[in-house]
């Protein structure tokens, strides 16, 4: 019947941002069924602006794909994994073969018996790359197998990637951006626009976020809600939005200055984002990704690491936000039920 | 400037579902930008029908709100805890009056230090409850409170619910509805509609999806891609999406019978749906959950419970598909770019 | 050759123990090649002197053990689940015939497929429990096979109990004592003896054992080290120190309170440690146990778990001993070398 | 009172090793009060006669230490992480200058808000490495703060070292002996020595160890008992005995071969051992090296990577043992009951 659903989307901001990246007071569109999402978004929005803004650093950018292959032995797998790790040239020049945008990084092995894990790691350029890499590994595993005949094909994605599920292996050796935003807030700021104090956020993220989620048998992951704003906005802008399971998986880290300010974070590892490729010829993902400055004729891979800094961004405004509503007592049911009622 | 975003949607099936809870050939709607699942659906969904079915079970349904109070010591809290445990009455009585819907069953404890985690469960009939529950729970902690002064608030949500986060006491104690879809299919329809056999996908599954998982350091997850079913369905029926994050730590057993036929299951522990409440009541999401014959005058929460029935079948159709073309090196890459040739 | 091996153990304290469960000043013996942890135990157990002591108290106490079944599908198993959670009567009784001590608690299912996990838990007195829970498991098994034909066996032990092994569902559900130990330390105490301040040992907690635990891939476990002092206690006390596994899974909360003094407490949720049983004959263990006043005549259970205060106590003093050496740059090395050298 | 406690001891075996590293009949010493792990251990034993032999394998060898710095924000910790990623060689000269055995191979960061965590990787020859890791690293984080003065210590280890504690980063990137051990048993030696089939072993660690692992929230870990022979093997070999909590995260992987013969392998990542440094000069623990041929003059580091696959090969022996008892209803408890009547 229908060829398309429809998603309320509303645009937030602008949004204050600085750092080493870019410097720009920034515009984002949401769209989620969610709506009390926009005006806390906002409200985070406005603080970047009664501050020097949100500064945002990336701290790594890569994607990957995991494959599985097996020997008789892990004798056999030990010797080849050290092989394999001193012919990355010839890897290289494989991916090289297959794309004009991927490139070859590195790659990391688990051997568990006689099977073989192998985590290839690739730039992407603007895509997000979850086709590219796995044309790319299609490649690797032909030319690995044909070098080393004893070894069997078991599988094209091996689980350790880690793609749209839970993992710790993102996180430690990196899967997407990782993009950090951070914020001070002067006391008095935070009491007048987030009716908290600095404490109250840092003892509420100490309590909730950083021992419920151990409570909770959480792992390598210490948030609110990082994943409703991936998601909107994953949505609006033509991404893949079940990898919001991976970008679920931050840490937000607060802590209170000598001068009494509020230091505020938001760590987010796992952003898979792109500015090409599949879903991005929407008419309005084009024009959102073209509001943003992240269409412009830019170095490899600039106009996707700017993208990831925008949501990281936007993320640390909702996640302040909402803690510091959490701090008091009754506060974000009479928010609900307030805009439940507009 | 634009109110809504428009995501492409198919209607994919019939897919044939038998059980205890239902028996019905249903056609599922997908929304989404990756429409390669589409198809892969549609080879599961075929299958079903060249077998008995897929059968679906119900394990467990409930929704549930954690929150964060605190005390002198831990030794009050222990007190506190076992005298709650006997005055589950009265929790149930206030819980009664703040919702026609709500109803509470029991609550479970965290205690770290002086800090007091509870976890409260509830039903929240054919509604997915995030709301409800968050409004019982302000009603709880208030009462908690006044009866018991030496406690004092510290979060109305304490990451322990766990929502929209990665977890461990999800699948453990529980949340939303946990249901089993499962299929039996002969060896010859294994070789012929999947192009493999119930021994490549059985030792596929234990390679990849068992010791993989484990490998990236997952957490109560074992499969390929229940996120991807998740995202399309949740966004085609008006589901809060960000929900996927839970929703993807499921886990796929497949085992050879003694009749060599291929015995596939999918375990989704934390379906997160609702018939009614927020995003129900967009014209398309009504017309999806008629046709579905989830809106029908039923018992408490028997349209929810086969909503997200319906969602797991789907889950193993997709599933299957993804696990079945894995088996085959290159045939993932093939339909890929057959597709997008079109 | 040998029929013994012998480790040097060193009686250290007396610790300051206060709370509901007993007041005592207890002296404890530690079993262990690092004797490093001698002096930093003993640097803990004074400053206990110089507070109100060291509160223990007691949040569960219980022993498990987890058997798997099969059935021809899941439907099958969701009722039989629901059927046996309304026997629980007969459960008991089997129990109950198969030893004087154990006591059947409650039982917990997890339902994966075709698969039937089902998590016993008892009561089992001062004894640790290990055999009895199996010799029970072993015959409760063999009823609900013989009630419900339809089930076959797979294994007595299910890798949910969880013995010796790492996981989230022992935290959860619980398994062995769940002991928390607390102190509140006035800061000039912090300062002269423990040569650092609140401020310092709360924010170090915060970013090594929290954080730094969230960082490393962990689950459910937020500490230092633990496992040495239950290592070295489990060892001279008869017990079955693979337990340290799961022992060591515990959660270090520190804070700084409004007076400045500092709020310290570590939560062990899995002690498992009885005073009798295998591994209590021997003379030394003997006559440990007597000089902590575990051997009385006392109520069902209560010299074990007063056991388990005692080693949670020992835990604090050398976690608090630890942490306050590494704020300070430097001082952890030194302290090694200086002992060393004598 | 006492200045040792005696823990019983047996040496068990031979067991018959093969592979790339050395070919060996090995006797190995277990010190543990659970007496029934010695049968079970001979056991396995002399399968391994029946056999080729168990083929040992070594895929890496490596010892952490993890230290925290912190600076303003996380930008200049991107910076940093940079410019010291390409100053290996000085690191690497600082750590030659404090010690004859350690030697710097590479580092891994990870960066939360404005907290830097660095984890140091050393070669430590024939010693476990705990102490001169921290020294070396003493040192690493002393020259670090010098050349970059906006760094502040934090702490001296960072918990993502892990010591000691649960982690999935010890599995992913190393720590310890990574040992692999691996044996093929014909079905009919299965049948008649261990009273079960390949089938039935390889269905049982898939429901037991697998997916039990999996539900029980395990991270990175998928054994029955590792942490036993750990535990009683670094007792007798003068090992830090608290370090089975790492080791106890391996993962045994069992399959059917086409001529119906089992292959079963144990894969632990994180055996941590030495054959010099503290408790070495114990005259038992001198005596049971020297029997194992673990003290000859060999190439750096040869001694404790032997250790550690004798160690994986007794890990084999004792698995094998336990699953194929566990696949027979009631023949655990039979066992047991026998031992405890000798």
């Amino acid at each position: 019947m229908n060829n398309f659903i429809s998603i309320p989307v509303k645009e937030v901001g602008p949004i204050k941002i600085i750092g080493d990246l870019f410097n720009e007071e920034v515009i984002v569109p949401l769209a989620t069924y969610e709506k009390p999402l926009w005006p806390s978004v906002n409200r985070g929005a406005k603080i970047s602006f009664k501050t020097q803004g949100i500064r945002v650093s990336l701290i790594d950018d890569k994607m990957t794909r995991s494959v599985i292959l097996q020997s008789e032995d892990a004798g056999y797998l030990s010797k080849t994994k050290n092989e394999l790790l001193n012919r990355k040239n010839e890897l290289k020049a494989i991916v090289k073969s297959t794309s004009n945008y991927a490139r070859f990084i590195d790659l990391h092995f688990q051997i568990i018996g006689n099977l073989f894990y192998i985590r290839f790691e690739f730039q992407t350029g603007d895509a997000s790359g979850h086709n590219m890499t796995t044309k790319a590994s299609d490649q690797l595993i032909k030319w690995i197998i044909k070098e080393y005949p004893q070894l069997d094909y078991v599988s094209i994605s091996g689980n350790i990637c880690t793609d749209k599920k839970v993992s710790a292996i993102n996180g430690i050796l990196g899967r997407g951006k990782n993009i950090i935003a951070e914020i001070t807030i002067p006391e008095e700021i935070c009491i007048k626009f987030l009716k908290t104090t600095p404490k109250k956020i840092t003892e509420l993220n100490i309590k909730k976020n950083l021992i419920g989620s151990i409570l909770a048998g959480s792992i390598r992951s210490a948030n609110a809600h990082y994943a409703n704003i991936l998601l909107a906005m994953y949505l609006a802008l033509g991404q893949d939005a079940a990898n919001i399971v991976e970008g679920s998986q931050g840490i937000t880290y607060a802590s209170v200055n000598e001068d009494k300010s509020l230091y505020f974070s938001v760590t987010c590892p796992n952003i898979i984002v792109g500015t090409i490729g599949n879903g991005k010829d929407y008419d309005f993902v084009e024009s959102y990704l073209k509001k943003m400055d992240c269409l412009d004729d830019s170095e490899y891979g600039f106009n996707s690491r700017k993208l990831a800094g925008i949501i990281a961004a936007t993320i640390l405004c909702s996640e302040l936000s909402l803690l510091a509503s959490q701090t008091n007592q009754g506060e974000l049911m009479r928010a609900h039920q307030l805009l439940e009622r507009n």
